[in-house]
């Protein structure tokens, strides 16, 4: 079996982690020399995944395609299900984790619980939508690049500067947000994972409870349901994040769609009986799915920010507690930058988050108080 | 960091797991094209282990070098140590897993229980250590090759014709045979596994019970404390797997050693904090070492002998119960060749025994009755 994968960011890099452990092979299309992905997986080649010529090249002899992110042009996709490859997601689905606008009409008419929502293409139209408000590019955006939260129409002017289609959404007064991830095979076979806690800061993910604590045993089942009706609904093969806002009035309201393995599932490596990353590379080669359930009563995930040049350095504090499970993608060192996280789980959740924090505070020299 | 290792079989390609996690950068020395860890590493050379300048090349710029196998020529090892490249486990500790007479010799020093054995030079010789007994090659055996059972003088024809220096031993009338593994780091630093039980048919591993059933908790510790006291009196750096037999009379006796992870400890991947591979790339590296509890009470593995060419059919079947972890080499279907394991956990031992089987012949031609 082999699998064609576009784009050698991290979690590509992850992806390989199993691919190797089931004898899968790998073709990875690298964006440059040297990134993540490009460095465990022997089959790679540089090139643009916005170049079809370079996209048909990767994807000949593969079972299937899948994807790092999800910026290849739908039109691309599409040639290619056209010459009979087995694009994972395909582009139908994807388009709906590319483009938010579209994504927002699509479960409204779901019936899937969103934030008010509507297209603005002036800042009349979005004091008619009602301020304050957040909005986003409909396509490109990621790690809260493209959301302005609009306090006065004067926050509005970069947004309609960049020319790009934009989203207007409620403001939503949330208790604390969460994440709904779901496995969809090409055979269709869904498996659903514990809805789980994330802490974002700056629309950066940086801490994850695997599973929500306190989470009413209704609205957990309710969440699951929904994120596995939006993966068959939508068509979606592999992974599907679905972000989540739990607001002060209990309400589930979806944030945020992603068709690939997720932040927000990374602790599934250590903590699940299958991870993420497995489950994708099943789901997309049309395999049987493996086990949801976690490992342990809690697992916590905290991310890696920022880094370290010197990692064995950093090894000797972050690996002196035994039990944390490391995880480090080489990349470069740089401010703000995911280069790495780490998982710990146990049955004392407090003590999980501890030792988690602890662990990746010491492989980056970028201190948690200055930029959260 | 990065890591050299010489040999591309299915023990380097499982290191390189953990080593992608960690981001940990390896280069290899595969001994053909398209080897099993040559499929997931991409910064390999192709080249011969006996030969000092394509060891010295592959080590060039690496903290460490270790092995996926033993076979390295003890001089070389010694060269390197001379330029000052950290081979580990080093030739001085790596020369008791090599040759069998050396390591009887040196356990005998120790007072480490082992069955009573003799270098011999002619048939006489083994008539005079007294038939039925086992014969062996001290260098170079390794899957049950080398081993000869001696019923008759006859039975010596072969070892004696070979050329090798033979070593006798006495025939050990044992209930079952146990594996006890530790790691040791090359600061120092020693954790050890639970002791296992380990099934073999012809001198191959078929199946591992961690820990191994009803073991008394004295013998348990004794034989725990025997690994870890080898490990640190010989120097080992990485992975010890002590090969046990457990006596009908109860006592414990030393059969064989490894210094590299062994097909005992596969188990670890999904029983254990912290894998073999992982511990072993740590331990190399001078890195603290992980916690080695298991994860569940019961862990089993079951090696698939033989293989299949449609993999994907296979994974049909044995990935159809979710909780099976599957293990593939890459490796081409042959009668009798290690391609594969399977991994299973849980609260009831016949449970994980009758999972794995079941998965494990799923991904074989090979039946189980017919070569046992």
């Amino acid at each position: 079996m082999t699998l064609a994968i576009i784009g050698g960011g991290q979690l590509a890099r992850m992806m390989a982690e199993p691919a190797a452990a089931l004898g899968i092979d790998l073709r990875l299309l690298a964006e440059a020399p040297g990134v993540s992905a490009a460095q465990v997986i022997p089959a790679h080649t540089v090139g643009d995944y916005r170049d079809l010529d370079a996209l048909t090249a990767i994807v000949a002899g593969c079972e299937a395609v899948t994807f790092d992110h999800e910026h290849v042009p739908t039109e691309h996709l599409h040639a290619l299900e056209a010459m009979g490859v087995a694009v994972r997601p395909g582009p139908d689905a994807l388009v709906y984790a590319q483009d938010k606008g579209l994504m927002r009409t699509r479960l409204g008419q779901l019936g899937a619980p969103c934030p008010r929502n509507a297209i603005v293409t002036s800042v009349a139209d979005v004091e008619a939508f009602g301020i304050p408000c957040v909005i986003k590019t409909t396509r490109g955006g990621y790690d809260g690049k493209g959301v302005w939260f609009v306090r006065s129409a004067a926050d509005c002017a970069d947004a309609f500067a960049s020319g790009a289609t934009i989203l207007a959404e409620e403001l939503v007064d949330f208790r604390r947000e969460l994440s709904a991830l779901v496995a969809r095979s090409a055979t269709g076979e869904v498996v659903s994972y514990p809805v789980v806690e994330t802490l974002q800061v700056d629309g950066v993910c940086r801490e994850v409870i695997a599973p929500a604590p306190d989470l009413a045993a209704d609205v957990e089942a309710e969440t699951e349901a929904l994120a596995r009706r939006i993966a068959t609904e939508l068509g979606v093969v592999g992974i599907l994040a679905v972000e989540l806002f739990e607001t002060t009035d209990g309400r589930i309201l979806v944030n945020e769609l992603a068709m690939r393995p997720h932040n927000t599932g990374h602790w599934t490596q250590d903590g699940a009986v299958t991870s993420q990353f497995e489950n994708h590379v099943r789901a997309v080669l049309g395999l049987p799915l493996g086990a949801t359930d976690l490992r342990a009563p809690y697992v916590v995930m905290v991310n890696v920010l920022g880094g370290v040049s010197d990692l064995a350095g950093a090894y000797e504090k972050a690996l002196a507690d035994p039990s944390v499970k490391a995880h480090w993608y080489g990349k470069e060192a740089r401010p703000g930058r995911k280069v790495g996280h780490v998982n710990t789980y146990g049955d004392d959740l407090e003590d999980c988050l501890t030792r988690a924090r602890r662990a990746a505070a010491a492989m980056t020299t970028e201190g948690m108080e200055g930029d959260a």
